[in-house]
């Protein structure tokens, strides 16, 4: 792909801009058909799209086509949650008398921001990235969107884009509505655009902040909902590591590599018990991560920076060394480290806090329960905690509890990678896990970012938004008069 | 009230963090209790409360006794709002088989983001300071806050935060949960404060930016909620002059003077058409505004702001002058200042386009329709923006629709002052109007600003959230397996 200007970027935000009322004139059916026939062109180019993202990752066939599955999964829910309405929150109230006097007749709904410049993901070259949830949320919010291509999978980007436009154009979708830019320096423009009105990003901290600032420092801010990735805290109580020891350290194991490591719910700080039920844990953790042999890293550039931080984790004088990964062009098989709580609970500004994108994994033995938790509140927000207990361990209400202070997610003896699409699924949490912790940018909820409130005052019914009038014409859900109408 | 230093913020601050957990542990139905008791402390110190903001204000009693009645409304609707429970967003997903494999149990509701700093406004001393919409909707959400008080009304504020203060103390609230600091320095400091999770803002354009910016440059960047008010503009058609010109040139008058135009949501830019209704307008408003005797300006340095920026407005070599303000100890007699949509349409980066805080107005004439839709696309984002037209106009469904997209509350035949407090009440904009424009800083909807959404997986039934058990105990509006169950 040829980078594209930043003249060029700035034409594709103002035409996208003049999408927006044909796009809102088609209606949310139209664009709930819109998302449906995009999953079809998807799955009727499978082959074709995973050949393509075989050439540009090392993630293989298997992996490729779940991803494929999932995208086509993500556009048909965000269709469904188009045609339910909920995302809509309609509001009516009727004229009525008060303490402060007469209220007026004021009805409230969601609206669409704008032009939304969305920067996928390079770990997942299908779900979360051209095709993926920003782009099919944004849509279902009624938001156009221009796109930069990730420079790890240029041919992979163009092709996914191309079969957006074609389901986009079968359906009659308005010019402009859909954008794909490349180039590092288009995607500067894109963030400064004028009309831009949102960015959806999926990526590594020191990208993602860095966007962010730039976001809020122009002369008019525009919100910019960032996932930066996390170092997601597992902890493993005494009691679940005296019962279940060799199953969580098989699933552990399976955890720490699954994707070679390159999930961003990885659980990548393990919590570990001291005293022998914590080493016989730690024991089978080790043999089932040597019995791991190599495993792909996304591409080089990817590969390179584990090397890299991999080397600086080890490098830590608190830090040892219980599985030595090492990398050839076979690939990398993985590595453990090892640490205490009370070294962890000072590691502040040391990599020991920072996500670590590959087959590796932290291990973090505590000796008691406040060092558990001294160490706990040094770990910093993420996407994901999980907690493996036994039931009736009273300690298990306050590791929920402290996990959901810590993290979009809190899972119960689950690990976290597999983030599961559904209406109450939050893939989020406070920063520096996103940048904007009220926003989910997975599941149903994720259309949330886009869209604004707005509320109609006095407006005679024949005026007012087909939502909002009078006669439940399109069968929403709607609260009147301060009552949910299902 | 003596500065309080930076050293005094951080631990105000940490002991309000301190207070979150036990703020939790008292539940929803103890949240509403303590919400309408500090209603019923408020009403019960009125006189006392209305004699210390006349004396730090030159706001009168009525209007201040009309504080008094808004601060407990908006106090007793966020009690009524936590008690019917859907701004807890409970969703709870059964485990389920779906085209991406089995789905797991997973429950998601909104919890308190943390704790809260706030700045109120120096507008309305009650209603949106110390005990106003912020300070209710913070706590509706289970957030602590710590209050700066505002310069303006340092004493009221003072007052009002130990009203508060008993009240709570009445119900047995936690330690550090609410507290109030003072000074410059100490606003800075809050906002730097490591422990704080947001901001809530209502002020000034320059002000609001400032403390926005260094919250988003934060190493940890905290969201702020800032509304900085707005130019808002208001469109009288040409079928409206000519129906009902002697009726709207009163109301406009009213609307502009109402509050001594001390109102962010004054229609400050009004677009009149040229032709003689519209002359015919202008003069009857003129005459009204004529008519209106000296008005108190709020203290000496917002009159003095006021003077400035009148003063700036008045020298643009595009605007006339229609009625021309005076300013003595009686007060300020209203301005009204007249350009042409032309003139406007290339007034970007000027006095213009800003709000300007008085009994003060900008006529804006049209000659056609398309001169009207290139001013209106110049005008900045604001709180409101208002539609005077006849019911069977054709233009009436195109400005309303590019009001959608300029405010968050479009009003039609209706003046915006008075903003009513109610479910769909909308009280945000995109910036500049505020900071964050899927927001409302009123209404019911408001505490949505102090909360982000966790969701639980797999967790045991006697692990979970009250919300989010299987057994709807709190009797909550919640989303089970995607459908609404009220």
């Amino acid at each position: 792909m040829i980078d594209t200007t930043s003249v060029e970027v700035e034409q594709l935000v103002s035409d996208a801009h003049q999408a927006l009322v044909p796009l809102a004139e088609r209606g949310h059916a139209w664009r709930s058909h819109l998302l449906r026939s995009m999953a079809e062109h998807f799955e009727g180019s499978a082959p074709a799209i995973v050949e393509v993202a075989e050439q540009e990752t090392r993630l293989g066939a298997p992996r490729l086509d779940y991803e494929v599955r999932r995208t086509c999964f993500q556009l048909r829910l965000m269709a469904e949650v188009v045609d339910e309405g909920s995302w809509l929150d309609c509001v009516i109230d009727h004229p009525s008398q008060s303490a402060m006097g007469e209220l007026p007749d004021l009805r409230r709904m969601q609206v669409p921001r704008g032009v939304i410049g969305i920067f996928g993901a390079s770990n997942f070259p299908l779900a979360s990235s051209v095709p993926g949830s920003d782009t099919a949320s944004a849509i279902a919010a009624g938001c156009p969107v221009v796109i930069k291509a990730h420079p790890g999978h240029p041919v992979t980007s163009s092709l996914c884009f191309d079969l957006l436009k074609v389901a986009a154009d079968s359906v009659g979708a308005p010019e402009g509505m859909l954008s794909l830019v490349s180039g590092f320096d288009a995607g500067v423009a894109l963030v400064e655009s004028q009309r831009l009105a949102a960015v959806g990003f999926t990526g590594s901290r020191a990208g993602g902040e860095a966007l962010f600032r730039r976001c809020s420092a122009r002369p008019v801010p525009i919100p910019f909902y960032g996932e930066l990735g996390a170092a997601n805290p597992l902890v493993v109580t005494e009691g679940a590591a005296g019962a279940r020891h060799l199953e969580i350290a098989q699933g552990l194991a399976r955890a720490l590599t699954q994707g070679s490591g390159q999930f961003c719910t990885k659980p990548g700080l393990c919590f570990l018990p001291s005293g022998p039920d914590g080493d016989q844990l730690v024991t089978e953790l080790v043999a089932a991560l040597k019995a791991i042999g190599p495993l792909p890293m996304l591409n080089g550039s990817i590969e390179g920076s584990y090397l890299q931080a991999r080397a600086r984790l080890g490098a830590l004088s608190e830090v040892g060394s219980l599985v030595s990964g090492s990398t050839d062009e076979s690939g990398t098989t993985p590595t453990l480290l090892e640490t205490n709580a009370e070294h962890f609970s000072n590691a502040s500004g040391t990599a020991l806090l920072e996500e670590c994108f590959g087959p590796i994994g932290v291990v973090v033995r505590y000796g008691s329960v406040e060092e558990l938790f001294a160490a706990l509140e040094t770990a910093e927000p993420a996407l994901c905690f999980s907690v493996f207990s036994e039931p009736d361990e009273a300690i298990s209400a306050a590791l929920l509890a402290l996990g959901a202070t810590k993290a979009g997610r809190v899972l119960h003896d689950r690990y976290p990678p597999g983030a599961p699409l559904s209406w109450a699924m939050v893939h989020g949490g406070p920063f520096p896990a996103t940048t904007a912790a009220e926003a989910t940018s997975m599941g149903a909820a994720s259309l949330g970012r886009w869209l604004r409130p707005v509320a109609f005052q006095n407006v005679p019914d024949h005026l007012l938004p087909i939502e909002l009038k009078e006669e439940n014409l399109l069968d929403l859900p709607r609260r009147v008069d301060s009552k949910i109408v299902v």
